[in-house]
Order: structure tokens, then C-alpha cells, then sequence
């Protein structure tokens, strides 16, 4: 391929607007365009890259014994009134009318297909002989970003491959979960994206039901807890803090005291109106928990976390309580609720043992008690881990500490249970002839993450490293004259690289040199070549890796054998990892 | 591939609401599901076929020259506001309303690609040095279908293949026409379809600027024209109709009457009313060409064609006159115009030459006038071909006469010309540095359609016949028996043939062998291979092409080899064209 024959429009600047790597590097290099906020054309090259990515997903989802199809983006809005998704999903659903004959049909673009996929299921699956299944998809999805940013990490329209899959048993999600876990591992090496997997809240199957594929990346817009000592990973909502490490509160335990603090009811305030910390307050929230109200306490500077919350009171629904319930039971307004001479039960998070001096809610609208010691002045029913981890918690798994990192989440998997099956309808007759709900799991991949998430972490200052695997083109070759003999020659060593497994663009542009040299870096292919009719003269090439500073001179009449076989050992190194037995 | 680990939902009966062959079939042999009026699920088998009907395009689009690049299908409403197509495209184009961050944004669907295409093309070619250039993608459209129907043929959300190429001059467009006109050319025939290249409307480029390409179907929504005698081909609206050859109207010329026909304004309405047949009628229609109003002349059986009159009149503008034009020109309201004392320019048809004892409109409300015969009562500027072709009409190349075929819209090519460039500002500096507005053509193809077009055509009442080229598997293994054994002989003759590049489907269902080669004739795989514990002890397996009515036994450990190499005959058939050479 040619770069004058295809459209491969490279920039100097960084485009207005565009903040993050990723996004910066894939409009400089030419391999997206924006058509509006939170919608790219993948122009030729970020497409190779691309269906590079869907090959790699593709023949791995394959091999872990899932079955590709390929449903609608339009579905009736029907489908997700069913499963109480239209409202779930609020703006980020993308709804249409159509105008058919005689009457107007409400329809979504579907954000996801478990809707869809499960009602086939519904349709077709009727016995334990057909189970279980997977299947997937590679198609667009639609979700409306009410502030699209970060390129194509973040937009309303966007490639992934979903599979969902079908079983009888708990047992034989669990073996599909595995597998599909393994396929995700292979996947991001083959990709070469440093992957971490973490725990993630596992929703409505407790245990080990879910995991997120996380990029580690400052400009990622989640956060990872990881310990460095033992290598556990999880996402803050799921990160399990370890046990309560307490230093000695040498402080003096003072008068509980009475303030005013007239319209602070938030923790910013009330930590300006007092001239305090954060982390000197109790955040004491109301929250009703399988019907009754029960207060939460956590510090002031962390986040009370619900899924915990729910674990720890063991109760199947927790709801914030209402204003009205609030006064109710503090007898004060909304932002005035403290522990002190509450009389529903409390629960607090272990970092609250044996705090003194604290400042709380007095209960009464506009006021607020400082001098609070636990203990003397409030007591919990229990301490527990009620919250967020953040950086310098205890690790849960050893005596390390966490820290906190910033990642793009690439990949998820989940068990899904029943959700979707019970709404939907999807049965089976088990062996004796009883009709059971299928339990159902789900998988998901980002595609274009995949392309981002290498620009975002594989770059330098000069543009773009690509892994062979995904690169636009393994190699370029740039010419540093354009004229018949030097074209021939180029045409001659694409032609036997091609010949060979590789693919290679020729740069054979009208441009001066150093032009060349620069788009080259900035695209960030792996193997440059360099041709001109110098070189030719004496019969030499000069061959360089994205990576490397300076070039080797090779000569002509084995180049192509050797370039072939340096991008074969480059892409077995991405293909170093276990693939366990393929067989079921 | 197993059947048991794909979900094939074969169904015996004819389901409800479909009701031609390719509907029918590709829901009973399982390779769709409907989710909605107008919108198709692939299932595993569907989506194999179309992901080879992929494979084939995309080949031949890249030989071609064509680059692919992949746009998206939300685009924001204003450009379609800067073509005027918001209009033109009507209830056909899906909208939605993005609400983002403090508004909503407007957006269509896209039904095609020309603007967001165009609109790439102005942001980054600015140099005649950057053309010719031909974008393609292969990417999902919307267009709301006021009645889907015809299953996969028309729906509400379809692949296409569309390209999109860009020159400097009139003669670089003619040569990318016919580049893309010849790749379609392969494309079909490597599909297996029986295709017809159609001449069609030119538009606003003149001559030999747009061609359709048809499968004859009695199925299919569109009209062709062909002349058997010479192979002409064209669709109603551009086919020619050769010279008028008059038969001799005996009948005797009877007295110009006026008779009241109250309330008859439709040529039906008039027929009934004074028992006469259409082809006696003439239908006046009064259009304003150029700002002028004209009568234009046709036969009552016959439509008048806009693009003829246009070129005949040598006019630029062509208007059906309204209800007050009408009323001026010719004294009375709608319905009842004639020709018979009109002060305008009258045109007639080739067909009413020497036309005698006609019913013509009597320009007066609830008036027409019979025993109208030409020259005596009227006369025209000119006689000219004015309307549609109709069976029996004489061809315009030979002395042969045009038949009327029903038939499948797959593919189109067009010259656009600069109709997107100019309202989109797509332009380039000459090589005299002087602004010039790009020249363009696009390229489309059905992708669905060439899988329905396969179903639509090649069937018997067993079921689909695939050619080797798109079918799901091209080969199905039945096991007579399923146990270890015969399980065991059929993986390994599956991993031969694959290892000779052969796709593969083991039917491994616990049913009937009945049920098995039944559903193998419905799928249509093209080679069936049975073997069962009977036939394995003898070392022999049954082979069978879909087409052929009695097996063949064949010995089993020779049959990997004879079964590739005659799926490898049967791929190079559907090989047998010319392929020009791919030098430019």
C-alpha cells in the first residue's frame, strides 16, 4: 500500500481540545477524525489498527468455544420496559420514534444486549441438551455521553464485543467464567496491553463473580486499589480494606460542646464555618435498610460504600433515606443527622474506633456537636469495613498497604444470575422434565479502548509505539527520493516482506525527508525503513525499531529475510503466555 | 464446529407473516430471527455466510484500489440540513435528539454516507496531488421503512457496503467508474449471483453515468427492461424505447363529441364511466418546464417519465403544475385537461403518432371529449419517447422487443458529479494553484441483499442451495449414530478437511438421522457427508452435493482428500471471469 493512494492526513499541532495521549496521538497520526463530540471516523489506518484488535478478540472467543452472531442496534423499547431498563439507563439510552404505516414505533439503540439476547434465548432454547452456550457479537453500541471527552474513550457510539452465556448450573457458569477470564488474559497480551485484572462488585451472585480488565493509566477515568506487597487488586467500590490499624490518639479528649454553624450542612462547610478537617468530622448518613432506618458513620474525608453496607447489616435492600424520614428520626433537617443520642442503630466504619474530638450533626437544624469521643459520647452497634478504600488503607490480603491507581477499563466479565432470564422469560427443562430459569453470564470488551489504551500507555515524545500486533502497518518504508528506480525497489521489498506475512506501507509522498521521518515516529510504526538512491547505490537499506535511537545499515539482497524474521520474533514475544488446554 | 455448540433453530413449518423464498428459508434454516418489523438478527449460520459475502467485497474493493475507513453511523443533523436531504430523505431518515450537558443535539442515523464522507474530504485534501481518491467502508445503515417487508430484502437496518471516490477530472471519475463497475462484476459472480448490470438514471452527470446491478427474481421489488434479442438492459425509468413502428389504425374517424363526465378525473374514474379501455385515453399532463407550462402527451396504459421529458424539452426544470397554473392554462380544474384548443406547447409521446377516436380531457370541469383524433383535433410540437418502457415495446439497439423483468436491487454505481462538493466545500487547488470543486461517484452494495438474493434464487423445495463461496459451512458431517466412535471419526475427518482449508458443521444432535439430512438439504449446506457405526466398519462414508440427488460411497480414509478437492473445483468455479489487470 502506498501512502499517496490512501487518506493518512498526519499533524503538526495538537488539535484543539484534545487533552489526553490517546486522543492527541490518534488525530495527530491521522487515525481518527470527529465527526461531533463523542463520535470519531476511523480513517484507513486507525481501521487496520482496529480490525487487527476485532481479528485477535475474534479468534480467541472462538477458541473458548463461543459462537458469533449478530444482532440489531434497533430494538423495541418494549424489551427494556421489561427488564426496568429504560429508566436505569436515563439519558445514556439512545431512543428514536419511527413513523411506520399508521403508527409511530418507540425504539432504542441498544447500549447492550442482554435484552435482545436473552429474548433469543427465550425463543429458542427450551431443554438442558442445548446448554449451555455462548454467544457473542462484534457490533456497535449507542450510549448517549451527556459530556463526551477523553477521544474515543469515552463515546456515544462505539465498537465491542459483548458474548453473553447460558447454563443450568452455578457449576458450569463458573467454567465458562474461567474460560472466558482466561480468553480475556490472552486477549490483552496478544494485544500488548498492560492488563491488570481486578475484582469488581459482583452484583447479584455473591463470591467471585466479577472482574474488570483495567489499563493502569494516569489519564484513566477509574481507579484501581492495588497492593504492591501481595498483588491484590480490586476497584475502589469492591477493594476490600484490611484490618483496622489504629496509631494512638494521644489527643486530649475535650468538652462536648454545642455550635452554631448557620447553612453549613455540607462536610465543606461545616470544615470552613469550624476551621477543621475533613477527616475530623463523622459523616453520618440515614439510610433505610430492609425497611428500617438504621445511620451509617463513616470519616468525613471517605465514602460510605453500600455494597458493603448491605453486606455487613446482611439486608437485601438500602436505600438513602428521604427528607422526611431523616427528620423523623434526628428530629433535624437534612445535613444536621450526628450519632450522638440517635436511637436507631449505628454502624461504623472501623477507621471510627476510638476517634476523638470529632465534629458531628447535633441533630438540631443549624448546629453541630465538636469535642466527640467515641465511646463517652456515641456508641456503634458494630465497627466494619463500611467504605471506598483510599490510598495508605490496610491490605486486606497481607500487611501491605494500598495504593491507588488510575486505569481504563477495557474488559469485564460477570455472572449474571437470573436477572435477565427471569424478566425475560428464558427457561429449560431440566432432565426431568422441571422448568428452571437459565443463569446466565456476560463479557465485555471495548474494541476501541483496545486501540486507545495502547496510545495511552505506548508512546514517547514523538509519537505513537505501536506492538506489532496492532500496528496500522508493521512496517514503513520511507523513501527519501521518489523516483521510478527507487519506487521499483520499494514495490519490489514490500512485494517480499507481503510475501512473507508482513504488511507495509510505502511513504511515497512528494516530501522532504525529514517530513517522512517525523510521520513515521509520530504514527509510530514498528520497523522503519529508510530507502534512497544512495543507499540503493551501494545496495544497503537502513532498518530501525520504533523503540531504538539509531538505525542499522542492511543490505538490500537479504532485508526482506531479515526484516521478516526480526517481525516474527517481535510478534511471538506478545504471544508468551499459557494457553491453557483448549479442551472442554 | 458442532451443531450442539452453535445455536441452528432449523423450524419445520412455514412461519407466520413470511411469505417469499429468501424470507422463508432463512428463517426456517435458522440463520435470522426477527426482533422487530423490519429488523433481522444474524444467527450463527446467517452471519458465517455474510461474514464471506464480507470477505468477498472487501477483497476485491481493496484490489480495486479503494481504501476502507469506517464512519459513523450518528452524524449530526446540520449536515444533512446543508444538502437538503432532511426533505428529501423524509421519514426515511432515523433522527434522535442527543441531550447532552445543557442541550439536545440533533442527530440522524445515517441512511448513506455522502455528507459525512464529503465533509472528511473538504477538512483534510486540499492538492490535486492528493487525488484520485476512493474511501469505502462496510458499516450498518438506518433507513425507517414505512412497511418492511420481504424479510432481509428491505429493512429498517442493513450492512452496506458504500465507497465514495473524489478526482480532479471528468476522465479520472470514468476510470474509477468502470474500476468499480468491473469489481462488482467479480464480486457477484465469486457470490454465485446471477447478476444483471442495468443501465439507470444518470442524474446530473449525463451519458453512461449510472448502472444498477439486478438479480432477476419474480420476487424482487424492481423493474428491469431487457431486449433478449440483444441483451440491453435497463431500469424502467432510463430504458430506452426504440422507434415507433405503427400498426395500421383502421378504425374509421368518428365526430369530435363533448360529454359530461361528472366527477371523473382519474383515468379509471373515466374509463369506467364512458366504457372505454386506458391505452384509448390520453393523459395530459400540464408541468411548467423552465418556468413555462408545457402539455405533455401519453397514452393512458403509459407513466410519463420526467428525466425523458427533461432531455427532450432540453429544459432544466421540470414541475408538475399546480391546481392554479392548471386552471390558467387550461380554463378548468384538475383532471381535465386536453389537448384539443391548449394555446401551450403540446409534446406527445411516440406512441400517439396517427392516434384516432381518442378520449381526451375537454379543458372544462366534468367534460371530456371522445372521437379525438390527431392532426384533425390537435397537433404537437414534436413527437418523442416521453414515458416508461412496457413489455412489448420495440428496443431502441435492435429490431427486438423488451420483456419486463421483476428483479433485486444489489449493487449501484454513480457518477455524482459535484452535487455533495459544492453545498459541502469539498475543493482543491488545480496545478495552476486555482480552486476547483472535487469531482465525485459512489459505489453501493447490499450486503444483506446478497444473501438474500442467494436464498431468493438458488433453492428447491428441500431447502436453500449455497454456493461453495457463501455458505455457512460447506460442509455438514450427519452422524447416523452419535457415540465415541463416530464422534472421534468425525473430528478427525473435520480437522482434515479444515487442515485442507474446508469449513466444516458436525451434526451431533441426538435426533433422527431423518431430521438431520432433512435439516441439511433445508441449510443447504453444499456437500453433505453421512457416516454412522455401519458405514465406518466397512471404512466408508456417504458423500452427496446438495444438487445431486443420490449419494456416493466413498472410503473413508481417503475421503478428506477427494471431498477438498472437490469443494476446491467447485470454489473455482464460481472464478471463471475475467479479471482485468489491476495495474492502473
Amino acid at each position: 500500500m502506498r501512502w499517496t493512494e490512501s487518506l493518512i492526513p498526519t499533524m503538526k499541532e495538537t488539535p484543539e481540545g484534545a487533552e489526553i495521549p490517546s486522543h492527541i496521538l490518534m488525530l495527530r497520526a491521522g487515525l481518527i477524525t470527529q465527526v461531533m463530540a463523542g463520535a470519531y471516523t476511523y480513517l484507513p489506518l486507525g481501521l487496520r489498527s482496529l480490525h487487527k484488535a476485532i481479528a485477535i478478540v475474534r479468534e480467541e472467543m472462538n477458541r473458548a468455544g463461543a459462537v458469533e452472531l449478530l444482532m440489531t442496534a434497533i430494538c423495541p423499547i418494549s424489551l427494556y420496559e421489561q427488564t426496568n431498563r429504560v429508566e436505569a439507563f436515563g439519558d445514556v439510552l439512545v431512543k428514536a420514534t419511527l413513523p411506520r404505516a399508521g403508527r409511530k414505533v418507540p425504539v432504542v439503540f441498544c447500549p447492550t444486549h442482554e435484552e435482545e439476547v436473552t429474548s433469543i434465548v427465550a425463543k429458542f432454547i427450551n431443554s438442558y441438551r442445548q446448554l449451555p452456550l455462548t454467544l457473542y457479537q462484534i457490533q456497535t453500541k449507542f450510549r448517549n455521553e451527556e459530556r463526551p471527552r477523553f477521544g474515543v474513550l469515552r463515546t456515544s457510539e462505539f465498537l465491542m464485543k459483548d458474548a453473553y452465556s447460558f447454563h443450568t448450573s452455578l457449576e458450569s457458569l463458573d467454567k465458562t467464567y474461567k474460560k472466558m477470564y482466561n480468553a480475556y488474559s490472552i486477549i490483552f497480551s496478544r494485544c500488548g496491553l498492560p492488563f491488570l485484572p481486578v475484582e469488581a462488585e459482583s452484583g447479584p451472585i455473591g463470591g467471585d463473580a466479577s472482574h474488570e480488565f483495567m489499563i493502569p493509566s494516569p489519564n484513566g477515568e477509574d481507579k484501581v486499589v492495588t497492593c504492591p506487597q501481595c498483588g491484590y487488586a480490586a476497584n475502589t467500590e469492591k477493594a476490600e480494606i484490611g484490618e483496622f490499624r489504629p496509631a494512638a490518639d494521644t489527643a486530649e479528649p475535650k468538652k462536648l460542646t454545642e455550635l452554631e454553624t448557620p447553612d453549613a450542612h455540607t462536610i465543606e462547610q461545616v470544615c470552613k464555618f469550624l476551621k477543621v478537617k475533613p477527616h475530623k468530622l463523622i459523616k453520618t448518613l440515614i439510610y433505610v435498610a430492609d425497611g428500617k432506618p438504621v445511620a451509617i458513620l463513616v470519616r468525613g474525608d471517605h465514602d460510605a460504600n453500600e455494597n458493603k453496607v448491605k453486606r455487613s447489616l446482611n439486608v437485601k435492600t438500602l436505600e438513602l433515606a428521604d427528607a422526611a424520614t431523616i427528620q423523623t428520626v434526628t428530629g433535624a433537617p437534612v445535613g444536621f443527622a450526628g450519632p450522638v443520642g440517635l436511637s436507631i442503630p449505628v454502624y461504623a466504619d472501623n477507621m471510627l474506633q476510638g476517634c476523638v474530638n470529632m465534629v458531628v450533626g447535633a441533630n438540631k437544624a443549624d448546629k453541630h456537636l465538636v469535642g466527640v469521643c467515641y465511646e463517652r459520647d456515641f456508641k456503634a452497634e458494630k465497627f466494619a469495613d463500611l467504605r471506598d478504600a483510599v490510598a495508605g488503607d490496610p491490605c486486606s490480603r497481607c500487611s501491605g498497604t494500598l495504593a491507588i491507581k488510575q486505569a481504563i477499563e477495557v474488559g469485564h466479565v460477570f455472572k449474571l444470575g437470573t436477572k435477565y432470564s427471569e424478566s425475560l422469560g428464558a427457561k429449560f427443562l431440566d432432565d426431568s422434565e422441571s422448568q428452571q430459569t437459565i443463569i446466565m453470564g456476560c463479557y465485555g470488551i471495548g474494541i476501541n479502548r483496545i486501540i486507545a489504551g495502547i496510545c495511552e500507555t505506548s508512546y514517547d515524545e514523538n509519537g505513537i509505539i505501536w506492538p506489532v500486533n496492532l500496528a496500522p502497518f508493521e512496517a514503513v518504508i520511507c523513501l527519501i527520493k521518489v523516483d521510478d528506480t527507487v519506487i521499483a525497489e520499494a514495490e519490489k521489498l514490500a512485494a517480499a516482506l507481503e510475501a512473507n506475512g508482513c504488511d507495509v506501507l510505502i511513504d511515497d509522498r512528494d516530501a522532504r525527508p525529514g517530513v517522512k521521518l517525523k510521520d513515521a515516529d509520530l504514527v509510530g510504526f514498528p520497523m522503519r525503513i529508510v530507502m534512497g538512491p544512495k543507499g540503493l547505490e551501494n545496495g544497503e537499506v537502513e532498518i530501525k525499531w520504533r523503540w531504538e535511537k539509531e538505525p542499522t545499515i542492511t543490505p538490500l539482497n537479504t532485508a526482506a529475510e531479515k526484516i521478516s524474521s526480526m517481525l516474527k520474533v517481535e510478534r511471538e514475544k506478545s504471544e508468551r503466555f499459557k494457553r491453557k488446554s483448549d479442551s472442554k
